[in-house]
């Protein structure tokens, strides 16, 4: 596998092409291009070439990619192959919402258990363990989690942080809407979901007042 | 209300500023400065500065903003004072999990109902309606909404996508993996968590083979 590190546009194109690929109807096309990959996605067709070239080097002149090749190629790169043990921290309705959420094991995560400072019930509807914050460092080390989630509100994500790389988090997945500061080897991925309702109410309110 | 368009950069850090203000016990300061969110999020000086004079005209030399006035005007810049309804397509887990999410009506958006194309219960969790599929386009017009979550699989989106557009919505919020075609007035949101996934996931496995 290539780690060599992979600008972000390139890192959200390449989810795109293995979402498409797997759409494909079982043995619709067997070999498939670059440019029918762009031109499905009305993406460039040299950028596309190049975002393959990375991932893979099974493409043939005149014919393209082997398709079911192609899907193993991007799954290996994306890491959807390997499944990733995660544990979540803030067990409140979207952190429910994300342990019940069946799609994320698609992608090679498997979020083991939500912990919560006061938790309201035992486990999610879908029968995961939620448990005291507490008995967060003990279950890290035992299961040699990574990779932890955070969903708890904006002023507790900080602290919560800081304790998940104390027990040896690598990557947090973050939901609160606040920057965490992390050492330098530690990964913090945001998904902020303030910032995409702002954008979406300031377009939705001008274009209402332009039809005025 | 200023409605130029605003760098996605922009975009990030409003939010950011919003949910430090609003952490801020009740009383503490009065009066905020940009030097002091700059140094609170490690932010520089300059660009919270030429930020917060965007959003604001509050800010008065060696004194900084009225901490509430402030946050009003982010509010309305952000259009979280105001509420947008919308509906949100494909009832599964995830479309689920979002009706009942309770952030989003402090960010200003109310998911009024959930359609599907096969509906297996009347409500989410929450009491909110989960309606057929054909009851969509009356639903939208009736209740004007403008803005549509899409939660269904991939293969689904584009369709659902131009059956909401027709039916007059003006954003879409896309959670599906899955680039979407869409008249040029339409902003689309993309939500991408498998991308998410697979830059926390590479992050990890070259760190953990880095310690090897």
């Amino acid at each position: 596998m290539n780690h060599q590190v992979i600008s972000k546009a390139v890192m959200t194109r390449l989810p795109m092409y293995y979402a498409y690929l797997k759409e494909i109807p079982e043995g619709e096309f067997v070999y498939i291009s670059a440019t029918a990959i762009a031109n499905a996605l009305e993406l460039g067709e040299v950028q596309v070439r190049k975002d393959l070239a990375l991932v893979s080097d099974g493409g043939k002149p005149k014919v393209g990619y082997l398709r079911e090749g192609l899907i193993n190629d991007l799954e290996r790169f994306l890491g959807y192959d390997y499944t990733d043990n995660a544990i979540l921290v803030g067990a409140g309705k979207l952190g429910q919402a994300l342990m019940d959420y069946s799609g994320f094991s698609d992608l090679g995560l498997n979020v083991m258990a939500a912990f919560d400072a006061a938790p309201v019930r035992e486990m999610t509807e879908s029968g995961k363990k939620i448990l005291p914050m507490e008995k967060v460092q003990s279950f890290i080390k035992a299961n040699r989690i990574r990779i932890g989630i955070i969903t708890v509100p904006a002023e507790k994500a900080q602290a919560v942080c800081d304790q998940l790389i104390e027990c040896g988090i690598l990557a947090i997945w973050n939901f609160a809407p606040v920057r965490l500061e992390v050492p330098e080897k530690i990964l913090v991925q945001n998904e902020n979901l303030a910032t995409s309702l702002a954008v979406i109410s300031r377009h939705v309110q001008a274009a209402v007042r332009e039809r005025k």
